[in-house]
């Protein structure tokens, strides 16, 4: 079940294929199984970024009366606005910290508006831009609201990082050891799991259950309620949710992507999806194509986020794009 | 010979492969026969503007005393800084044209800073600030001086594309109806060759041979001269160029790579490459792999361009590149 092949998202130009992705899918259910797959279900790789729900619990835990939009930007991958910025002002002041504060490091904001106006004004860009700074801002205030200390929060020895850890675990329903350490781009550890088994926390924010199930409801709830907030202008995550009912989705780094689907014919579910090479052109065609393997409705509004047509820069029609995604049911 | 396993670049994050880039490569020599290769020689798929030395000999043709660096920018797929602009602009006002003439379209230049300076100053981008804009410079500048109507020089029936397609054709040693036909980002025919084919227009660039030889010279001249107008800062084209004696490189869009290098123990080779995924980020690994395997010494400085080790926005280690190409010799 977990061998066959792999899905493809092929971009063609003049009628001849131009370059291709390939992807691995897994689908789980409440319970924990695989309910769909495409490829290798039990590929382990990196969340990256799809982590992040996961990594804001023991945030959503020790403040229980955090604000949804603080929340949802601890939980984002954003895309450096002022609008971003200022949810992450509120959220790192929480702990007395200040951007000097965040280990994140720093590079221009995702949107090119935002990138632009800090070009104009001669200013560099800071750790409030990395697209990672909510989420440090919530590391920042969980080891202070744990007792734990500031220093050091991003190395895997760290009380709270050992915690998000075994919150992977746990919520995927793996041994500790089955979740692999690696470093990400914000400097904090960067969690591997096979892609069934991080498909089991998408589904764990569908369908909250266990000791943890309020802080996942209200890690749900958040993102779901500031889908700007979870990424930017034009971003998959804040374009795509707001258009199926109980679904909140998270991209991750190097093609990573994750979604949780409250209403299907199969029930919630959890999906994860890996683009092999990293790329980030084939994310929508897949989460589409998924969507509509899994009987959720894809309207012309969700189609206008995939087009099949490719045009240049003149906006002449070159192409075409085409996913082929043959999801097998268990 | 054409089926052998693809060669393949892997980026690892914390020892373990986070994403990789399957990639074919044919290498051909003077005489046009394959020398060595890697997955599939006989792939067909569109060199895009690693065409655009060909794409210049009806200008190099046209025009026999075009200075080199006018001759190199219609070759480029520019940054669009404003050291090429002045160039473009140089070449076209040759054809008594201006940018409004141009009809590939307009993008931001690649080049972060130019692309920063037009926003600071609240302007949007013209067909100038095209990476092809040089191209179509040329493109116009030939018509008039073959007597061809400018009027609708990027149309496949125009007689400046019917020349190039059979430039294309004569040059790479096949039918004219192996070379089909698509449409390029800036709207002009791309011709799509097998990949064995491609290499042979960049061994022709090597050693130059046939009716149109002294043209083919005076473009690998003006190439190899200008480095910067090919391409621009931090480029490939532009970094790697001026480190190999007799090296000559066009990138194209989706992972598309050819090399003319002119000393190797095989003698003068035509270098074709293809990125399946269309990525940028595997060539370079690509390239000096392939020159290591023929032969061409690989300097620090080129190994620079083709870092084995993975950091994040804090300069941190967190994983490292492998590029797996074994070249199989003919």
């Amino acid at each position: 079940m977990s061998t066959h092949e792999a899905g493809r998202v092929t971009f063609t130009r003049g009628g001849l294929p131009e370059s291709h992705h390939d992807i691995h899918v897994a689908v789980v259910g409440v319970d924990g199984q695989l309910v769909a797959s495409c490829g290798q279900a039990d590929l382990v790789t990196f969340p990256r970024s799809s982590s992040k729900p996961i990594q804001a619990l023991p945030l959503a835990l020790a403040v229980p009366d955090l604000p949804d939009d603080e929340l949802a930007v601890a939980c984002a991958s954003h895309a450096g606005t002022p609008a971003h910025l200022a949810v992450v002002q509120r959220l790192l002041a929480r702990s007395g910290s200040t951007a000097s504060d965040l280990q994140c490091g720093a590079h221009p904001p995702f949107d090119a508006d935002a990138a632009a106006e800090l070009i104009c004004r001669g200013e560099a860009p800071t750790a409030l831009h990395h697209n990672c700074s909510g989420k440090h801002a919530g590391m920042l205030l969980a080891c202070v609201q744990h007792g734990w200390s500031r220093e050091g929060y991003t190395s895997p020895d760290h009380p709270l990082q050992v915690v998000i850890r075994e919150a992977h675990a746990r919520e995927a329903g793996v041994p500790l050891e089955a979740v692999r350490v690696g470093t990400d781009g914000c400097s904090v550890p960067a969690f591997a799991l096979s892609l069934t088994a991080a498909a089991r926390l998408f589904a764990r924010l569908a369908a909250p259950q266990g000791e943890h199930a309020q802080a996942l409801q209200r890690v749900f709830r958040a993102m779901a309620a500031h889908p700007f907030l979870v990424a930017g202008p034009g971003r998959l995550d804040t374009t795509l949710m707001p258009q199926v009912d109980g679904l909140v989705t998270k991209m991750g780094a190097e093609g990573f992507y994750g979604l949780a689907v409250r209403d299907t014919p199969h029930g919630p579910l959890g999906v994860a999806i890996k683009v092999m090479d990293g790329a980030e052109r084939p994310r929508p065609y897949v989460a589409l194509a998924v969507l509509e393997a899994l009987g959720v409705p894809v309207t012309p509004a969700m189609q206008d986020l995939a087009p099949g047509t490719l045009r240049n820069w003149a906006g002449r029609e070159v192409g075409s794009v085409e996913a082929e995604l043959h999801l097998q049911f268990a």
